[in-house]
């Protein structure tokens, strides 16, 4: 009965490259939720790679920014408005929003891979994001947060939801022993997935060792630091002896996605097993192919994620999953917090991992 | 009850680069086959590119003709001598050899990949081939010729097998819109397999227009004839209008292995579809990986076959599957006709694609 | 710009058991069909034993006819408008109608298993049926006829689909021999479909001698006759034998579905090989499961069907399969027809399958 | 260089119903292991109920024990002496011995499903079984105990990999809800191993108090209590509230299987899910198999297992599962402690899970 929408509606919009405000959103949300919608007070809103870079380049891709654009797609908040005929969801309710919502019909989507299918995703443009006080989102996108799972949890969904799908393509399961190279945000969740879908081993790979700490204390088997010239079949052989997996390991999960890391995952990997490319690191690179498909090694893209979200939440409510080390800063939602937020994301100095902002 | 083994036994021996003999046959066969084991007098041997490999450079990666070394891998003959305990073969049963037995109690083929496991295979060194007047094998790897298939027929499940396993690794099935690169004996018996499965189109493509020609006598429903210098995104877009395909075929083969075939081969492939890869055409080549990744483009490898030889025969037995307008040359078992046969396998003129010996 | 919508609209409506009528269609049709919506004029519907089965009974499980409904679902039209937003068809396309609509964001919609999701399903209560001169249907639920493919093989397309969806749940593909229990409509498109999926052998059985003369004639390798009262373990023996399948065949499909053919099934199923149980013939069955079990008979069940239309279309264009045969009757779209057509299709004499009305 | 074979060598031999004997095992073994084969000292062998069944009936099914057989399935030893050609263990090497060897080169063994293939089993007449001093076994089905794993442990392996094929033929997997019907010992191995295949919740079914309390100290999420005589509906009602799957659970694995069980695992599983039939409770069954169906609810037998002992090793290894809790009784390996040993598993009081030989 209350009014559903603020005087003012505030959010995170990004002009031009380098050129992020927070203003009233461009958005004109309509008196009430559409039918099968909800208006989803924004809590929390994680910063994520992409986001940094349409940021400091303006584009990803063949997705450029020419109109102002709402940025944000890891998010969770409160139900503010229900639109008609939603039974499933009502005002009050903590919910975790799936960003990418696919054309439903289309032929990729009714097989269920709807990731592979058009998709409206938040902050791609020409779509917004959700780094906004007020966003409306169909209710069938919304998850409802369990007890004891938090609103950052939630947002943090997004990112581990791409770690769960990279580990269904890998076919990730007890008996496996498991490569992750990259311990960035997304390599993490990986891991984290990994242990969750029962792998024997997990070892992490990195240039960094700020970045192999957390992989250890997130529960990462064994370590390998490498280093940008080392040769591939070096990095493979570490890879291999930490994992005690002497002919191969079953599965390299590539979360930094360079030309090194996949030739080093072609060779580490074991014969009949999978090497998936998560990473966009480089576009083109030069792969013994020849080899890798001698030994049956294949390599399996893997593109966000699809049926994740009830998968997810479940693991945060059990605990089978911790995501809260990710969150290494926290702001505000002021002009200055996401100034300040943005900067530390782009900088990712040892020791950031997931910015996050509380609205 | 007649003597197994005649008073000589002759093999076509490859004693290293360009010197093939026909002479007897280094193996001492011993009085009887192994327990197990059955002794096959030899009938119909089919060239393959690896032998005229092995002929033309005396070796094949890391595999090296130190010594003499029976060639030949692609055979069918009749029973002549059964081993103890074996139930399943007796004398005058004609076959088809599988050339290659596996350590059956490897992990790879304890979960049924055994063409993964260590193989002791016909003609790849260390191991003696098949193009000889007797031959011992394990019975098991003795497949019965069904009434009305030939004995040239039966040796030509070898290739099938190749192509039906490929087939396998990218799943065709009625629904699938199928490209073929490469029509050489792989490409052919690709086209021939996917048909069997029930591709709905399968295209072929290469740069030979007799190949093509071949091709479309075999069942091909389009074939595109590509230069070796055009772009891969030109391929690419013939092959899907080709095939009628405008958002991408469902799976490519690629039986000629090529840093341009490959390229041509993950644009053209629809999203969520396999790129399945048999031909060794390089080694090395340079791919748009992140490209194909994000369409979940998959990139599966094929090596040889397992459980293809039972299907191979059913498919020839009923029709389903025709192999031999492929056998275009046929020699004798003298020392002319394998001279004769292996230069022309060599020369590979246009119009050239299987040549068989008769024993 | 001509009117599309007649002045009057008829429509086969059942009002209760046996009183089946021809009259306005009490569907109020919008002036024009909705956005993403097409309308279309129908032009040939086939009858399936569900429509008689509501004519008879008045009901099907939990569905029952309480208020008048249009029947049939087994439809084909021309579209006569296209809503707002509809780019995919244009007036005068010809299409076979998907008759059931999912609910899309059901999970099992979203893994690609929209058969298993709430759907609103022609003739199915409280859904009106597609019996009738105009019907509206979402633009995405209608299939364009290609060339060469009629307006009735359209209509077949329903029928084909769930034959289609059998075998995709029981695995069929080259190398497999496989028994269809049941000659009626089902059992026989079952038939076609097990052969266009490269089945080396159908075996169908039934008890009637004219089911199994057309099965012969649409391409069952080999038929047999059984009687109710024959033992299960006969009736599987028979099967095996004609199969040619001495330690069973590689799956069955019951598309009878009865306590003495599931029994036969399970008995004539090799190790690790699959029932699928289509055929509602029977709500309870006891059956010797342990046996069963224990040697990894799985029993899949099998309902409707999804993501099956485009293929059956690229079936029947490419002439992989001939429906034809199965239309037994015509008749047109009168009180008359439309009685004399439910009566054939209700008394089932040898030589009737499908009833089909052209209107 | 010590001799490998004591001057005598004793064995558990069953003579016939309730004839057990400690006495000279009636194996010669030869003076050396056959090539491939070692010879173990077995140290822990546990007592299965088809042991036990033996014992007491004489038979199981088609096997009967006709003459003398040394009893005993679930086995880990040392390695005593070591057979040529064998590489991969040596003397005083501890293992668990995997029972059956199947044959190799059946179509089944060939394709992954060795289980499904003619198979020399311990103790299933007329193969001689492993509750002796020495045992000769192929060295390939002997699998090294990691460090910390216990030769108690091993024995464990052989029920634990009933638990881990069932989970495996189920699918299970993050995300999943499993009910397990039946909490004896292979119940409650199939509960550890559905933890460790990371299902979400597993709720476990009984009608003994004592064996769910054991459920829930092992890891069950919840446990439901049943009564012989209670409706199924309602065992499957209850199961679903304690699963909090109001819409089914995912998966049953029923390890009791009784007609009643099984009615209860199809009312409680959800459409699109799976029950696996373990139990060898009833050969027969009357089961509501339409519904089922319609609901492609599939039935999926489970028979030991296939490529588990690696797994089961690495479990055990990581501490991801925990067996010791389930060995209630242990005894020595003399004439009184098998007797009372066999005793107590016959008896199976509340409180008795496995009883462990320690020879
Ligand atoms: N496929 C998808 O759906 C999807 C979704 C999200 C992100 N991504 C991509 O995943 C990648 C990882 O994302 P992120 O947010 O973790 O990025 P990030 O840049 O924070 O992390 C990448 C990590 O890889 C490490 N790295 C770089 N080069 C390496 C090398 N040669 N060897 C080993 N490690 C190396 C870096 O040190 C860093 O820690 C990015 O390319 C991103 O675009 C893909
Ligand atoms: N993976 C396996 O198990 C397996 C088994 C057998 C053969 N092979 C390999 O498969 C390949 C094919 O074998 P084959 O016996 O048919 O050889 P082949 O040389 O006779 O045929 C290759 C065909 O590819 C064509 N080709 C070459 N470059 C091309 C290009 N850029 N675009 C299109 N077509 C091109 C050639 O004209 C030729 O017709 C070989 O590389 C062989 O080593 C692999
Ligand atoms: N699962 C689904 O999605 C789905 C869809 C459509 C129809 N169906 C069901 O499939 C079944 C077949 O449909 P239909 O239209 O072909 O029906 P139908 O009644 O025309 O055909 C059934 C055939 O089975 C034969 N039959 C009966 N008892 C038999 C026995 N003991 N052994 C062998 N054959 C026997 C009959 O003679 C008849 O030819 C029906 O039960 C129908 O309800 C299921
Ligand atoms: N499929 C295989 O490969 C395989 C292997 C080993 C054992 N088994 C079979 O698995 C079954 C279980 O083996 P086990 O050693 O645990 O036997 P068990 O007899 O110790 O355990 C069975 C459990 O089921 C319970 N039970 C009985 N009726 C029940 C009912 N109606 N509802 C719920 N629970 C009920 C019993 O109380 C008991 O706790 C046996 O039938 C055995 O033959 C099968
Ligand atoms: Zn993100
Ligand atoms: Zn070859
Ligand atoms: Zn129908
Ligand atoms: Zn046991």
């Amino acid at each position: 009965d209350a009014p559903v929408r603020a005087a003012t509606c505030r959010a995170a919009v990004l002009h031009s490259v380098d050129d992020l405000r927070v203003e009233e959103d461009p958005r004109a949300l309509p008196d009430e939720p559409l039918e099968g919608w909800v208006r989803i007070r924004m809590n929390a809103v994680g910063i994520c790679g992409s986001d940094v870079h349409y940021l400091k380049r303006g584009r990803i891709g063949q997705f450029v920014v020419t109109a102002p654009m709402v940025i944000g797609h890891e998010g969770a908040g409160t139900v503010a408005a229900v639109g008609r005929g939603v039974t499933t969801l009502k005002l009050g309710d903590r919910v975790a929003l799936e960003p990418g919502v696919p054309c439903c019909s289309h032929p990729a989507a009714l097989k269920g891979r709807y990731n592979l299918a058009p998709i409206s995703f938040f902050a791609t443009p020409p779509h917004h994001g959700c780094l906004a006080e007020y966003v409306d989102h169909p209710a069938a996108w919304c998850f409802l947060l369990p007890e004891g799972v938090s609103l950052e949890e939630g947002a943090m969904c997004e990112p581990l939801s791409v770690g769960v799908h990279a580990c269904r393509r890998a076919g990730v399961q007890p008996g496996m022993r498991v490569a992750v190279m990259g311990a960035g945000p997304i390599g993490l969740v990986t891991l984290l997935a990994a242990k969750a879908f029962g792998a024997d081993q997990v070892v992490v790979t990195d240039l960094k060792p700020s970045n192999l700490e957390l992989a250890t204390q997130m529960g990462a088997d064994a370590t390998v630091q490498m280093s940008v010239l080392q040769p591939p079949a070096q990095v493979a052989a570490a890879l291999t002896v930490a994992a005690g997996a002497p002919s191969g390991v079953d599965a390299v999960i590539d979360c930094a996605g360079f030309e090194s890391t996949m030739q080093a995952a072609l060779l580490a990997c074991a014969s009949g097993g999978r090497v998936v490319l998560v990473g966009m690191g480089q576009e083109e690179m030069r792969l013994p192919l020849a080899a890798a498909a001698q030994r049956e090694v294949d390599i399996l893209g893997s593109f966000r994620y699809a049926n994740t979200y009830p998968l997810c939440l479940s693991l945060l409510a059990s605990g089978r999953v911790k995501v809260e080390p990710l969150i290494t800063h926290r702001f505000g939602f002021s002009a200055e917090g996401v100034a300040e937020g943005f900067k530390v994301a782009h900088l990712c100095e040892p020791g950031t991992v997931k910015v996050m902002f509380n609205l």
